[in-house]
């Protein structure tokens, strides 16, 4: 058995506005800003063994490790730590919430210095980018000029990539995981009608919903939309099947099948640990990125950064054309690109439970890219 | 062009109830029951040339032709009609609403004659075999016998298959399309959240809402989540890609994309059209449905049915492998069965859109069996 990280902290970084800088994409400001991160491994003297692990839609800072008195360990543990994937023995390894989220950075959620109460909907709109701008500022505050890699899965991968697009000075190399340039028709629609629930629920108020009621309906069914989505009908299958949650039909409308109580058992969790808001913003923020058509390395550069772009076959919500398309516009710019599908039953989740064929393929890479770093 | 049907009128036949032949499924006891029918081209003097169309979750009787002072054709209009796939020069045509539904048949929002009121929540719940069982009345109403042929597509599949399962006596050919034997649990999972998004809606009240607002909001929401499984990535592409319709980002929770706007319109003219009970009744029986394990051909009879089963390639909320697998059923017992998946990018919807593959197919099918019928 691998050892984890053990117990860690979140830790809070705070910054006040900076007009030249932090402008959000929209041209509005917002200020100041928090932003919650955990850190796992040491950073080398030479400042050059940093690995950001970008989050996904409902992933937060904490990573890896377990919080005192809490047994639940962060989101990629299986991944992040001595001896894994990302290993802590080598690499400094940095999570932090995005802006926008719910879990310590600033939301909608968050109290506006300016009313006392919370943003609500007066937090402004914020994108892919304005979530890597404000990372920049705590890799400044880390004392991290330059990343040895930037990685994440779905939303996760996104950042990623718009690390890439936006500061490549800043990356050695990028392992973008079930993700796209931008989202297709089909994610959008998904991501809509999750928007539609939450915005059908009464209780949502026009986003003004925290001095009462929260629209829990409404979120735990767009998370049972989400769920399905991350699942695949194979995946399904194995897992539930037919089965019965009482060994016979009700007719009635309660949940007959275990994987209607599934599904309402992980809607109703959701609703205790996650923002309606910030649900709203990131999913728009998701269906808003699109770094295609040259975007992603701008102009006439050749990308210095290497990559390696991974998939998994039951994915159909990123499927794997999407990694492809990434590929080819990466090997028009001349990039270093390592693109792997990887065979998995699980979905979308596969990113964060195949861990064994992740695992090889990020650790070779990293050495790779570890090794050119001190040529 | 081929020409239609013309006008059309739905007609409705009602029996009162007879407990040997009426009990449902459940035991329970449903009267009186009408059927909403509409019936295209002739009946033949043998009475052997009719043709039993099934409709999906959201269809209706009124499958071909237009009502007087209404331009909007039938659901199937393509498929039905002089030379067309179901030939009303040749075969007499009779498509019911189910019992269960809003379009004239008796469900939840009939009135109960013992109450004076809608049944709401009174009304008990209905199975896949009780919507066949009503309709051998329409049919024994209408002077058949025996069908030359019951089809449809998705829970018209169903209805075909029961059809087989309850009485193959009365069919010498099915056409199932688009369907299964029994719902995957990504299939139930899917009805499932369609489900909460209704009940999710305050105004649904438990079912008791005919007298107040109606839980439109819920059901927008449970028909957006429907259209989304009714396509496919790439019909979405083809069809909308990632076109704006106002031509810039709105930043706000508006539609931007016209796949948001397409699916809000879809939800809300639905809920004009369509009652939140029946949603909740039809999609229960759905997934309640199962003749797999030998109940499609009971016993160790050798069917005598011929069938012709049809899939569709980007079909992947009933995907071909569910196809497959009742022809491998039917085979087991010698039946006489032709089998294709047809290209298409339409995803489920092509059962209703892949007018030309399913007309050569269909027709030669029909041909044959009715060559048949006559030596």
């Amino acid at each position: 058995m691998k050892n984890g990280v053990g117990c860690v902290d979140t830790r809070y970084f705070t910054f006040a506005e900076s007009p030249d800088e932090l402008r959000l994409e929209t041209g509005r400001k917002l200020g100041p800003i928090t932003l919650a991160y955990e850190t796992y491994g040491s950073l080398n003297r030479s400042r050059s063994n940093a690995i950001l692990i970008e989050h996904a839609l409902s992933g937060d800072a904490h990573a890896a490790g377990v919080h005192q008195g809490d047994e639940k360990p962060g989101w990629w543990d299986n991944m992040i730590g001595p001896g894994k994937a990302f290993d802590t023995d080598q690499y400094f390894v940095v999570c932090s919430n995005a802006i926008g989220g719910c879990k310590g950075s600033t939301g909608p959620s968050s109290i506006n210095p300016g009313t006392g109460k919370p943003y609500a909907s007066q937090f402004p709109f914020i994108t892919i980018g304005d979530m890597v701008n404000a990372q920049k500022r705590l890799l400044d505050h880390l004392g991290i000029q330059k990343l040895l890699c930037v990685t994440g899965g779905s939303m996760g991968g996104m950042k990623t990539l718009q690390w890439v697009a936006s500061d490549p000075q800043r990356v050695r190399s990028a392992i973008p995981i079930a993700t796209t340039m931008k989202h297709s028709p089909f994610q959008i629609a998904f991501n809509e009608v999750g928007r539609q629930a939450i915005m059908a629920d009464p209780s949502w108020q026009k986003g003004n919903y925290y001095e009462g009621a929260k629209p829990e309906r409404g979120l735990a069914v767009a998370r049972m939309i989400g769920h399905i989505t991350y699942m695949s009908d194979r995946s399904m299958e194995a897992k539930f099947s037919r089965r019965l949650k009482n060994g016979a039909y009700s007719y009635s409308f309660a949940a007959d099948f275990e994987v209607e109580g599934y599904l309402q058992y992980r809607g109703e969790s959701f609703v205790k640990r996650f923002d309606a808001n910030s649900y709203l913003y990131f999913t728009k923020a998701m269906d808003y990125f699109d770094v295609s058509g040259g975007k992603l390395i701008a102009g006439k550069e050749i990308s210095e950064v290497k990559f390696l772009v991974l998939s998994f076959k039951s994915d159909w919500l990123y499927p794997s054309y999407q990694s492809r398309s990434i590929v080819r516009e990466l090997r028009k710019k001349k990039a270093e690109v390592d693109c792997f599908q990887i065979k998995s039953t699980y979905g979308h989740d596969a990113f964060l439970l195949e861990v064994e064929a992740q695992t090889r393929l990020i650790r070779n890479f990293l050495e790779r890219v570890a090794e050119n770093r001190s040529s």
